[in-house]
């Protein structure tokens, strides 16, 4: 059907929003498609549903939380008793929502334990855009925090994201992502979100995270990761996808013995965090030392 | 006198060529300027060619061979005997030639170094623009080497170096600086050029080297440096100037609280580098292994 082929390639082809408000907008999608099928009974609806979220799910294997909280909602579902249709609608629809406002809180209280660990005016590096590092860029606004974001290639992600903070009041540099070597001599902390958080601790997130945590190493600079928990994974490093995007994003022409790759996301190591911070509040990593 | 400035402007605005084509252009420009000023003598023109020099030397302050090939002219003019002005000119103008021949030769002998110590079907990445790397690639073309070049933000200059190197028939791939990270774990060996070589052995080179070596370092890929003598500079590190060029090549707005940073090179540690080779050979980092 054209409406939910249409959801999936929004999901697909969003390269803007953060994994948690990708994987909330699911949820919506899922408790629409719910009210816009056409079944003969619950049990028709839910495998319809189920193939649904599948697709979803493999929409964005970078992004956990898509697979995680979709998930959720899809056990739930199969769980519930023997409704009529619109009982099953019904109660779906309200899942989803409170799945959603479940999501949104994880992000704050994430963003909240984050704050209350940094110093008033930090000089913050973060990287790409994460809906819940501007959670903690709404807490800091009052704060004398001054924030670096490199620019975000090839779509430009970070150059949007610093535009947002800069309108918070926040003082906001861009730069371009080969700075990172200079300015993180001259930041306190790196922050940055996750899309996905592998069974180690390892970092899945855009391409380019791995250089900064590992310039921010080599520094001494601290490198904190905030995410709500609906972004953790089982999989090991080596079992994540990770997403390769249109060549002709970079706007390189290619040709003979000329290529492009387009790697969306790459892994920082776990030996390369300072510390996990969810809504649960912050891990350190017990083998790095805090130095600023 | 405008055609004097026109040349300064000439360098100041020359994103594009690599330092020692900068110094070799400079040297063609003094020579003209030595046919086209008109003074009432050898001592007159040798005050208004000096002047000159050294505003050609402070246009570009972090690329050394400017400096040093113009100095080498210099004090060759200030030596000779008390010619004619007709005698001074041609003089002058052989010296030029010379020393640019000079350049030329050591370019190509490092390039010749460095390929001797490359193995067959190497996997190179480099980085920005060299016209001493452009060298080794010419040497490179029947070998199987493949190359991996970031594209250089903010003007590109590494999509334009990974077009020219395709062209040779080596088959080459444009990355955005962000995949450095992940595309160091599938290449052989890093080779760069150099603005300037200070005197502990650390370059001065495009911003982003410094972060390419540190990945490179960490995954134990060698680093080479290769580069004509003239590159070399009794700097140390913290005495060199970090050009910084205009906010505006980055193509972002800037605004209320958002600004822009727009460093053109960094500074790669000596001990991230693995050799040095230079028209005399090559020369190791004893603290460091070839581990690959």
């Amino acid at each position: 059907m054209d409406f939910k082929q249409n959801y999936i390639d929004e999901i697909i082809n969003d390269r803007e929003s953060g994994a948690s408000e990708l994987a909330r907008r699911c949820l919506e999608m899922c408790a629409d498609i719910i009210w816009k099928l056409q079944t003969d009974g619950v049990s028709e609806m839910k495998n319809e549903i189920e193939e649904f979220v599948h697709a979803l799910q493999n929409a964005r294997p970078s992004m956990s939380p898509i697979k995680n909280l979709l998930q959720t909602w899809l056990e739930n579902l199969k769980s519930l008793p023997t409704f009529t249709l619109q009982e099953f609608r019904l109660e779906a629809m309200g899942t989803a929502e409170d799945l959603i406002e479940r999501s949104k809180m994880a992000v704050d209280q994430a963003a909240d334990s984050m704050f209350k660990i940094l110093k008033p005016n930090s000089r913050i590096m973060t990287y790409s855009y994460s809906s819940t590092v501007m959670a903690l860029m709404n807490l800091c606004k009052k704060s004398g925090m001054r924030v670096v974001v490199p620019e975000g290639r090839p779509l430009f992600e970070g150059r949007k994201f610093g535009k947002r903070i800069s309108d918070l009041g926040i003082e906001t540099t861009v730069i371009t992502e080969s700075q990172i070597g200079i300015c993180i001599k001259n930041v306190d902390v790196v922050v940055v979100g996750a899309d996905t958080v592998v069974n180690d601790g390892s970092v899945v997130n855009k391409a380019g995270t791995s250089l900064l945590a590992l310039a921010a190493q080599t520094e001494n600079v601290p490198v904190y990761v905030v995410y709500e928990k609906f972004k953790k994974s089982n999989q090991t490093s080596a079992e994540v996808v990770l997403e390769k995007m249109p060549e002709d994003e970079l706007g390189v022409d290619t040709g003979k013995n000329l290529h492009i790759y387009n790697y969306y996301f790459d892994i920082t190591p776990a030996e390369r965090i300072t510390a996990w911070i969810t809504e649960d509040g912050v891990r350190l990593n017990k083998g790095k030392k805090f130095s600023k």
